[in-house]
Protein backbone atom coordinates (compact mmCIF):
# COMPACT_ATOMS: atom_id res chain seq x y z
CA UNK A 1 0.00 0.00 0.00
CA UNK A 2 1.52 3.61 -1.09
CA UNK A 3 2.91 5.41 2.00
CA UNK A 4 3.70 9.30 0.20
CA UNK A 5 4.36 12.41 2.24
CA UNK A 6 4.51 15.33 -0.45
CA UNK A 7 5.76 18.14 0.83
CA UNK A 8 5.68 21.62 -1.00
CA UNK A 9 9.15 22.48 0.71
CA UNK A 10 11.61 22.01 3.39
CA UNK A 11 12.06 24.56 5.12
CA UNK A 12 9.29 27.37 6.41
CA UNK A 13 10.39 30.56 7.07
CA UNK A 14 12.09 31.39 10.09
CA UNK A 15 12.46 27.80 11.44
CA UNK A 16 14.56 24.96 10.77
CA UNK A 17 15.32 21.97 8.35
CA UNK A 18 12.25 19.59 8.50
CA UNK A 19 10.70 21.45 11.76
CA UNK A 20 7.34 22.42 10.58
CA UNK A 21 6.91 18.86 9.66
CA UNK A 22 8.47 16.40 12.12
CA UNK A 23 5.83 15.22 14.48
CA UNK A 24 4.30 13.76 11.65
CA UNK A 25 7.61 12.26 9.88
CA UNK A 26 7.83 10.62 13.21
CA UNK A 27 4.64 8.70 13.20
CA UNK A 28 4.91 8.92 9.48
CA UNK A 29 8.92 6.66 9.58
CA UNK A 30 7.61 5.26 12.82
CA UNK A 31 8.76 1.54 11.58
CA UNK A 32 11.96 2.59 9.83
CA UNK A 33 15.11 2.61 11.86
CA UNK A 34 17.36 4.02 8.45
CA UNK A 35 16.05 6.32 6.03
CA UNK A 36 17.38 6.05 2.34
CA UNK A 37 18.30 9.77 0.87
CA UNK A 38 18.42 10.63 -2.20
CA UNK A 39 20.70 13.50 -2.79
CA UNK A 40 20.43 13.84 -6.26
CA UNK A 41 18.68 17.30 -6.34
CA UNK A 42 22.25 19.16 -5.02
CA UNK A 43 20.34 22.28 -4.11
CA UNK A 44 23.03 25.42 -4.91
CA UNK A 45 24.81 22.53 -6.30
CA UNK A 46 26.07 21.27 -3.04
CA UNK A 47 28.06 17.83 -3.07
CA UNK A 48 26.19 14.95 -2.78
CA UNK A 49 27.55 13.85 0.65
CA UNK A 50 27.10 17.29 1.92
CA UNK A 51 23.34 16.97 1.31
CA UNK A 52 23.30 13.75 3.12
CA UNK A 53 24.82 15.65 6.24
CA UNK A 54 21.97 18.31 6.38
CA UNK A 55 19.52 15.51 6.38
CA UNK A 56 21.28 13.17 8.36
CA UNK A 57 21.28 16.13 10.95
CA UNK A 58 17.03 16.97 9.87
CA UNK A 59 16.67 13.47 10.89
CA UNK A 60 18.40 12.97 14.38
CA UNK A 61 15.91 15.15 15.69
CA UNK A 62 14.01 11.46 15.14
CA UNK A 63 16.60 9.53 15.99
CA UNK A 64 16.44 8.11 12.45
CA UNK A 65 19.74 7.01 10.75
CA UNK A 66 20.18 8.18 7.10
CA UNK A 67 22.49 7.18 4.56
CA UNK A 68 22.63 8.52 0.97
CA UNK A 69 21.88 6.84 -1.93
CA UNK A 70 25.26 7.88 -3.70
CA UNK A 71 27.27 5.42 -1.05
CA UNK A 72 25.95 2.65 -2.67
CA UNK A 73 27.69 1.23 -5.47
CA UNK A 74 24.47 -1.02 -5.88
CA UNK A 75 21.86 1.60 -5.99
CA UNK A 76 19.13 -0.68 -6.84
CA UNK A 77 20.22 -2.88 -3.85
CA UNK A 78 19.20 0.32 -1.69
CA UNK A 79 16.02 0.76 -2.66
CA UNK A 80 14.64 -2.80 -2.81
CA UNK A 81 15.60 -2.96 0.57
CA UNK A 82 15.39 0.15 1.93
CA UNK A 83 13.08 0.96 5.28
CA UNK A 84 12.13 4.16 3.77
CA UNK A 85 13.33 7.06 1.15
CA UNK A 86 13.51 10.52 1.16
CA UNK A 87 14.42 12.85 -1.75
CA UNK A 88 15.46 16.21 -1.22
CA UNK A 89 15.00 19.46 -2.77
CA UNK A 90 17.14 21.28 -5.22
CA UNK A 91 17.28 21.42 -9.14
CA UNK A 92 14.08 18.97 -10.40
CA UNK A 93 15.87 18.52 -13.78
CA UNK A 94 19.13 17.24 -12.36
CA UNK A 95 17.63 15.25 -10.27
CA UNK A 96 15.53 13.68 -12.74
CA UNK A 97 18.53 13.35 -15.35
CA UNK A 98 20.00 11.70 -12.37
CA UNK A 99 16.97 9.03 -11.90
CA UNK A 100 17.01 7.98 -15.28
CA UNK A 101 20.63 7.73 -15.71
CA UNK A 102 20.89 5.30 -13.07
CA UNK A 103 17.86 3.50 -14.22
CA UNK A 104 15.80 3.87 -10.80
CA UNK A 105 12.49 4.99 -12.09
CA UNK A 106 10.80 1.95 -11.85
CA UNK A 107 12.70 0.74 -9.31
CA UNK A 108 11.66 3.32 -6.95
CA UNK A 109 7.83 3.02 -8.59
CA UNK A 110 7.88 -0.21 -7.57
CA UNK A 111 9.50 0.75 -3.94
CA UNK A 112 6.50 2.94 -3.45
CA UNK A 113 3.82 0.50 -4.63
CA UNK A 114 5.56 -2.13 -2.44
CA UNK A 115 4.85 -0.30 0.58
CA UNK A 116 7.92 1.37 1.25
CA UNK A 117 7.38 4.95 2.65
CA UNK A 118 8.15 7.87 0.90
CA UNK A 119 8.85 11.06 1.97
CA UNK A 120 9.67 14.17 -0.94
CA UNK A 121 10.02 17.41 -0.50
CA UNK A 122 9.92 20.19 -3.26
CA UNK A 123 12.25 18.44 -6.20
CA UNK A 124 11.29 15.31 -4.61
CA UNK A 125 7.64 16.41 -4.65
CA UNK A 126 7.33 17.64 -8.16
CA UNK A 127 8.98 14.11 -9.30
CA UNK A 128 5.95 12.02 -7.38
CA UNK A 129 3.67 14.16 -10.49
CA UNK A 130 2.90 12.63 -13.47
CA UNK A 131 5.35 14.98 -15.45
CA UNK A 132 7.96 17.26 -14.19
CA UNK A 133 6.47 19.95 -16.66
CA UNK A 134 5.42 22.07 -13.17
CA UNK A 135 8.77 22.15 -11.63
CA UNK A 136 9.88 26.20 -10.91
CA UNK A 137 13.55 25.07 -11.43
CA UNK A 138 15.93 26.37 -14.23
CA UNK A 139 16.26 23.49 -17.36
CA UNK A 140 20.03 23.10 -16.27
CA UNK A 141 20.68 20.00 -17.45
CA UNK A 142 18.45 18.04 -20.55
CA UNK A 143 16.78 15.04 -19.24
CA UNK A 144 15.47 12.25 -21.12
CA UNK A 145 11.87 12.80 -20.22
CA UNK A 146 9.54 15.19 -18.33
CA UNK A 147 7.93 11.95 -17.11
CA UNK A 148 8.38 11.68 -13.40
CA UNK A 149 7.37 8.75 -10.77
CA UNK A 150 3.46 9.27 -11.73
CA UNK A 151 2.78 8.67 -8.02
CA UNK A 152 -0.31 10.48 -7.62
CA UNK A 153 -2.57 11.04 -10.71
CA UNK A 154 -1.81 14.61 -11.02
CA UNK A 155 1.04 17.55 -11.53
CA UNK A 156 2.60 18.61 -8.30
CA UNK A 157 3.97 23.35 -8.50
CA UNK A 158 5.69 23.25 -4.51
CA UNK A 159 6.37 26.23 -3.50
CA UNK A 160 3.23 27.71 -5.30
CA UNK A 161 2.81 31.31 -4.80
CA UNK A 162 0.20 34.05 -5.06
CA UNK A 163 0.76 36.74 -7.57
CA UNK A 164 2.10 40.02 -5.76
CA UNK A 165 -0.66 42.65 -6.82
CA UNK A 166 2.04 45.00 -5.72
CA UNK A 167 4.98 44.03 -7.94
CA UNK A 168 5.97 45.49 -11.33
CA UNK A 169 7.90 42.64 -13.00
CA UNK A 170 6.43 41.71 -15.89
CA UNK A 171 7.14 37.71 -16.02
CA UNK A 172 4.40 35.38 -15.88
CA UNK A 173 3.04 35.04 -12.86
CA UNK A 174 2.72 31.14 -11.55
CA UNK A 175 -1.25 30.81 -12.39
CA UNK A 176 -0.27 32.09 -16.30
CA UNK A 177 2.64 29.32 -15.89
CA UNK A 178 -0.02 26.78 -14.69
CA UNK A 179 -2.49 27.76 -17.13
CA UNK A 180 -0.07 28.00 -20.67
CA UNK A 181 1.01 24.30 -19.29
CA UNK A 182 -3.24 23.56 -19.54
CA UNK A 183 -2.38 24.74 -23.40
CA UNK A 184 -0.74 21.81 -24.00
CA UNK A 185 -1.27 19.02 -21.09
CA UNK A 186 -4.53 17.77 -19.15
CA UNK A 187 -3.98 16.48 -15.86
CA UNK A 188 -4.55 18.56 -12.97
CA UNK A 189 -2.12 20.48 -11.07
CA UNK A 190 -1.96 21.23 -7.18
CA UNK A 191 -0.45 24.09 -6.24
CA UNK A 192 0.70 23.57 -3.01
CA UNK A 193 2.18 25.77 -0.41
CA UNK A 194 5.32 26.16 1.66
CA UNK A 195 3.98 24.13 4.86
CA UNK A 196 1.39 22.13 2.78
CA UNK A 197 2.16 18.69 2.24
CA UNK A 198 0.01 15.53 0.45
CA UNK A 199 -0.30 12.55 2.49
CA UNK A 200 -0.98 9.27 0.06
CA UNK A 201 -1.64 6.15 2.08
CA UNK A 202 -3.40 3.45 -0.14
CA UNK A 203 -6.40 5.15 -2.10
CA UNK A 204 -6.73 8.11 -0.27
CA UNK A 205 -4.88 11.38 -1.23
CA UNK A 206 -5.46 14.08 1.87
CA UNK A 207 -4.14 17.72 1.78
CA UNK A 208 -1.88 18.13 5.22
CA UNK A 209 -0.32 21.25 6.90
CA UNK A 210 -2.34 24.95 8.39
CA UNK A 211 -2.80 26.20 4.51
CA UNK A 212 -5.23 25.82 1.71
CA UNK A 213 -3.85 24.70 -1.58
CA UNK A 214 -4.76 26.18 -5.00
CA UNK A 215 -6.24 23.45 -7.69
CA UNK A 216 -5.89 23.84 -11.03
CA UNK A 217 -8.02 21.52 -13.48
CA UNK A 218 -8.06 21.44 -17.60
CA UNK A 219 -10.69 24.32 -19.11
CA UNK A 220 -11.77 24.93 -15.33
CA UNK A 221 -11.57 28.57 -12.79
CA UNK A 222 -8.34 27.66 -10.40
CA UNK A 223 -9.91 26.91 -6.90
CA UNK A 224 -8.76 26.39 -3.34
CA UNK A 225 -8.78 23.24 -1.22
CA UNK A 226 -8.44 23.20 2.57
CA UNK A 227 -6.84 20.69 4.54
CA UNK A 228 -8.31 17.94 4.79
CA UNK A 229 -9.52 17.64 1.67
CA UNK A 230 -9.56 14.22 -0.25
CA UNK A 231 -8.20 14.83 -3.32
CA UNK A 232 -8.19 11.00 -5.02
CA UNK A 233 -11.26 12.38 -7.01
CA UNK A 234 -8.33 14.70 -9.69
CA UNK A 235 -7.80 13.52 -12.42
CA UNK B 1 26.74 40.82 -40.50
CA UNK B 2 24.50 40.13 -37.62
CA UNK B 3 22.44 42.58 -36.75
CA UNK B 4 20.48 41.71 -33.41
CA UNK B 5 18.86 42.92 -30.93
CA UNK B 6 17.55 40.73 -27.51
CA UNK B 7 15.20 42.23 -25.13
CA UNK B 8 14.54 41.40 -22.06
CA UNK B 9 11.25 41.87 -22.38
CA UNK B 10 8.39 43.36 -24.83
CA UNK B 11 6.56 45.78 -22.23
CA UNK B 12 7.90 47.40 -19.08
CA UNK B 13 5.12 47.92 -16.07
CA UNK B 14 3.52 50.98 -16.69
CA UNK B 15 3.66 51.89 -20.84
CA UNK B 16 2.54 49.93 -23.94
CA UNK B 17 3.84 46.97 -25.69
CA UNK B 18 7.49 47.96 -26.86
CA UNK B 19 6.65 51.58 -26.14
CA UNK B 20 10.41 51.88 -24.24
CA UNK B 21 12.30 50.71 -27.35
CA UNK B 22 9.94 52.02 -29.99
CA UNK B 23 12.27 54.65 -30.71
CA UNK B 24 15.51 52.26 -31.25
CA UNK B 25 13.24 49.66 -33.02
CA UNK B 26 12.46 52.53 -35.70
CA UNK B 27 16.17 52.87 -36.72
CA UNK B 28 17.03 49.21 -36.34
CA UNK B 29 14.48 48.12 -38.50
CA UNK B 30 14.47 51.66 -41.08
CA UNK B 31 15.25 49.12 -44.20
CA UNK B 32 12.42 46.47 -43.38
CA UNK B 33 9.09 47.37 -45.41
CA UNK B 34 7.56 44.25 -43.74
CA UNK B 35 8.57 42.22 -40.37
CA UNK B 36 7.97 38.95 -39.87
CA UNK B 37 6.90 37.73 -36.52
CA UNK B 38 7.43 34.54 -35.00
CA UNK B 39 4.30 33.67 -32.48
CA UNK B 40 5.34 30.42 -31.51
CA UNK B 41 5.85 30.80 -27.66
CA UNK B 42 2.23 32.08 -27.26
CA UNK B 43 2.42 34.03 -24.13
CA UNK B 44 -0.61 32.93 -22.24
CA UNK B 45 -1.37 30.37 -24.60
CA UNK B 46 -2.95 32.65 -26.79
CA UNK B 47 -3.20 31.50 -30.49
CA UNK B 48 -0.76 32.64 -33.28
CA UNK B 49 -3.16 34.48 -34.89
CA UNK B 50 -4.07 36.72 -31.57
CA UNK B 51 -0.32 37.37 -30.94
CA UNK B 52 0.38 38.14 -34.56
CA UNK B 53 -2.49 41.06 -34.01
CA UNK B 54 -0.31 42.28 -30.96
CA UNK B 55 2.74 42.48 -32.66
CA UNK B 56 1.19 44.30 -35.59
CA UNK B 57 -0.61 46.95 -33.43
CA UNK B 58 2.80 47.19 -31.95
CA UNK B 59 4.62 48.08 -34.84
CA UNK B 60 1.76 50.08 -36.27
CA UNK B 61 3.52 53.24 -34.14
CA UNK B 62 6.25 52.84 -36.57
CA UNK B 63 4.60 52.30 -39.74
CA UNK B 64 5.93 48.36 -40.28
CA UNK B 65 3.87 45.85 -42.07
CA UNK B 66 3.86 42.66 -39.37
CA UNK B 67 3.14 38.79 -40.64
CA UNK B 68 2.72 35.89 -38.76
CA UNK B 69 5.26 32.65 -39.63
CA UNK B 70 2.34 30.61 -38.98
CA UNK B 71 0.11 32.50 -42.16
CA UNK B 72 2.80 30.86 -44.69
CA UNK B 73 2.80 27.51 -46.27
CA UNK B 74 6.31 27.48 -46.93
CA UNK B 75 8.09 28.61 -43.97
CA UNK B 76 11.56 28.11 -44.59
CA UNK B 77 11.10 30.62 -47.80
CA UNK B 78 9.28 32.90 -45.12
CA UNK B 79 11.99 32.78 -43.11
CA UNK B 80 14.83 33.16 -46.21
CA UNK B 81 13.03 36.31 -48.12
CA UNK B 82 12.25 38.44 -44.94
CA UNK B 83 13.57 41.71 -44.72
CA UNK B 84 13.40 41.46 -40.81
CA UNK B 85 12.47 38.75 -37.84
CA UNK B 86 10.76 39.31 -34.73
CA UNK B 87 10.62 36.67 -32.55
CA UNK B 88 8.12 36.96 -29.58
CA UNK B 89 7.79 36.10 -25.66
CA UNK B 90 5.65 33.66 -24.27
CA UNK B 91 6.88 29.73 -22.89
CA UNK B 92 10.34 29.08 -24.46
CA UNK B 93 10.19 25.39 -24.29
CA UNK B 94 6.95 25.62 -26.57
CA UNK B 95 8.95 28.16 -28.93
CA UNK B 96 11.96 25.82 -28.71
CA UNK B 97 9.71 22.82 -29.46
CA UNK B 98 8.09 24.23 -32.63
CA UNK B 99 10.88 25.51 -34.00
CA UNK B 100 12.34 21.90 -34.11
CA UNK B 101 9.38 20.66 -35.08
CA UNK B 102 9.55 22.83 -38.43
CA UNK B 103 13.07 22.86 -38.97
CA UNK B 104 13.49 26.15 -38.29
CA UNK B 105 16.68 26.24 -36.29
CA UNK B 106 19.42 26.41 -39.37
CA UNK B 107 17.48 28.28 -41.47
CA UNK B 108 17.09 31.19 -38.78
CA UNK B 109 20.70 30.94 -38.03
CA UNK B 110 21.24 31.41 -41.31
CA UNK B 111 18.81 34.11 -41.93
CA UNK B 112 20.64 36.53 -39.10
CA UNK B 113 24.74 35.32 -40.50
CA UNK B 114 23.25 36.30 -43.48
CA UNK B 115 22.44 40.01 -41.91
CA UNK B 116 18.77 39.56 -41.67
CA UNK B 117 17.42 42.18 -38.58
CA UNK B 118 16.52 40.10 -35.69
CA UNK B 119 14.57 41.55 -33.03
CA UNK B 120 13.84 39.22 -29.63
CA UNK B 121 11.87 39.84 -26.50
CA UNK B 122 11.71 37.12 -23.47
CA UNK B 123 11.28 33.55 -24.88
CA UNK B 124 12.57 35.30 -28.34
CA UNK B 125 15.73 36.66 -26.79
CA UNK B 126 16.12 33.52 -24.99
CA UNK B 127 16.58 31.41 -27.59
CA UNK B 128 19.51 33.77 -28.73
CA UNK B 129 21.93 32.24 -26.10
CA UNK B 130 23.39 29.22 -26.22
CA UNK B 131 20.83 26.78 -24.61
CA UNK B 132 17.25 27.80 -23.29
CA UNK B 133 18.70 26.32 -19.74
CA UNK B 134 18.83 29.76 -18.65
CA UNK B 135 14.78 30.42 -19.06
CA UNK B 136 12.26 30.96 -16.51
CA UNK B 137 10.03 29.32 -18.22
CA UNK B 138 7.57 26.23 -16.84
CA UNK B 139 8.89 23.33 -19.07
CA UNK B 140 5.17 22.43 -19.85
CA UNK B 141 6.58 20.78 -23.69
CA UNK B 142 9.24 18.89 -24.29
CA UNK B 143 11.87 19.69 -26.83
CA UNK B 144 13.86 17.70 -28.34
CA UNK B 145 17.08 19.40 -27.32
CA UNK B 146 18.07 22.70 -24.66
CA UNK B 147 20.24 23.59 -27.69
CA UNK B 148 19.00 27.11 -29.18
CA UNK B 149 20.20 29.49 -31.99
CA UNK B 150 23.69 30.41 -30.51
CA UNK B 151 23.76 34.13 -31.99
CA UNK B 152 25.67 35.05 -28.63
CA UNK B 153 28.55 32.70 -27.17
CA UNK B 154 26.62 32.68 -23.76
CA UNK B 155 23.58 32.21 -22.34
CA UNK B 156 20.69 35.07 -21.67
CA UNK B 157 17.86 35.66 -18.28
CA UNK B 158 15.53 38.07 -19.39
CA UNK B 159 13.16 39.24 -16.91
CA UNK B 160 16.21 39.14 -14.40
CA UNK B 161 15.15 39.60 -11.20
CA UNK B 162 17.37 41.10 -7.95
CA UNK B 163 16.70 38.88 -4.91
CA UNK B 164 13.33 40.55 -2.43
CA UNK B 165 15.04 40.92 0.81
CA UNK B 166 11.67 41.07 1.98
CA UNK B 167 10.45 37.87 0.93
CA UNK B 168 9.34 35.06 3.09
CA UNK B 169 9.47 32.59 0.24
CA UNK B 170 11.68 29.67 0.37
CA UNK B 171 11.89 28.77 -3.58
CA UNK B 172 15.55 29.76 -5.24
CA UNK B 173 16.04 32.92 -6.33
CA UNK B 174 17.49 33.34 -9.39
CA UNK B 175 20.91 34.00 -8.72
CA UNK B 176 21.03 31.10 -6.67
CA UNK B 177 19.09 29.13 -10.06
CA UNK B 178 22.06 30.60 -12.27
CA UNK B 179 24.62 29.72 -9.98
CA UNK B 180 23.03 25.77 -10.19
CA UNK B 181 23.54 25.90 -13.85
CA UNK B 182 27.03 26.77 -13.32
CA UNK B 183 27.65 23.84 -11.85
CA UNK B 184 26.63 21.98 -14.76
CA UNK B 185 27.39 24.59 -17.58
CA UNK B 186 30.59 26.80 -17.99
CA UNK B 187 29.20 29.51 -20.56
CA UNK B 188 28.27 33.02 -19.23
CA UNK B 189 24.72 33.95 -18.18
CA UNK B 190 23.60 37.38 -18.73
CA UNK B 191 21.06 38.92 -16.45
CA UNK B 192 19.04 41.24 -18.26
CA UNK B 193 16.40 43.46 -16.09
CA UNK B 194 13.15 44.47 -17.75
CA UNK B 195 14.22 47.62 -19.81
CA UNK B 196 17.50 46.51 -20.89
CA UNK B 197 18.48 45.13 -24.19
CA UNK B 198 21.58 43.83 -26.15
CA UNK B 199 22.38 44.84 -29.50
CA UNK B 200 24.65 42.81 -31.76
CA UNK B 201 25.79 44.12 -34.36
CA UNK B 202 29.03 42.06 -36.47
CA UNK B 203 31.50 41.36 -33.84
CA UNK B 204 29.84 43.94 -31.78
CA UNK B 205 28.19 42.83 -28.48
CA UNK B 206 26.69 46.11 -26.54
CA UNK B 207 24.39 46.23 -23.57
CA UNK B 208 21.69 48.96 -23.98
CA UNK B 209 18.54 50.60 -21.92
CA UNK B 210 18.83 52.47 -18.49
CA UNK B 211 19.98 49.38 -16.42
CA UNK B 212 22.82 47.80 -15.59
CA UNK B 213 22.79 43.85 -16.08
CA UNK B 214 23.93 41.01 -13.82
CA UNK B 215 27.01 38.72 -15.30
CA UNK B 216 27.74 35.11 -14.13
CA UNK B 217 30.57 33.77 -15.52
CA UNK B 218 31.69 30.13 -14.39
CA UNK B 219 33.68 30.22 -11.15
CA UNK B 220 33.37 34.07 -10.31
CA UNK B 221 31.78 35.81 -8.16
CA UNK B 222 28.21 38.21 -10.84
CA UNK B 223 29.21 41.38 -11.01
CA UNK B 224 27.35 44.42 -12.68
CA UNK B 225 27.90 45.97 -16.39
CA UNK B 226 26.58 49.14 -17.31
CA UNK B 227 24.80 50.71 -20.56
CA UNK B 228 27.41 50.60 -23.50
CA UNK B 229 29.53 48.33 -22.12
CA UNK B 230 30.92 46.26 -25.00
CA UNK B 231 30.17 42.42 -23.99
CA UNK B 232 31.92 40.71 -26.89
CA UNK B 233 34.64 38.98 -24.35
CA UNK B 234 32.32 36.93 -22.69
CA UNK B 235 32.97 33.50 -23.66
Amino acid sequence: MKNIIIASTSTVHGSGYLDYIVNDLERFFEKAQTILFIPFARPSGISHDAYTEIARKGFQKINKRVIGLHEYENKAEAIKTADAIFTGGGNTFVLTYQLYKNNLISLLQEAVYGGIPYLGTSAGSNICGLTIKTTNDMPIVYPPSFNALALVPFNINPHYLDPDTSSTHMGETRGTRIREFHHYNTPPVVGLREGSWIHVKGQSIILKGDLSARIFEYNKAPYEVFPGTELNHLK
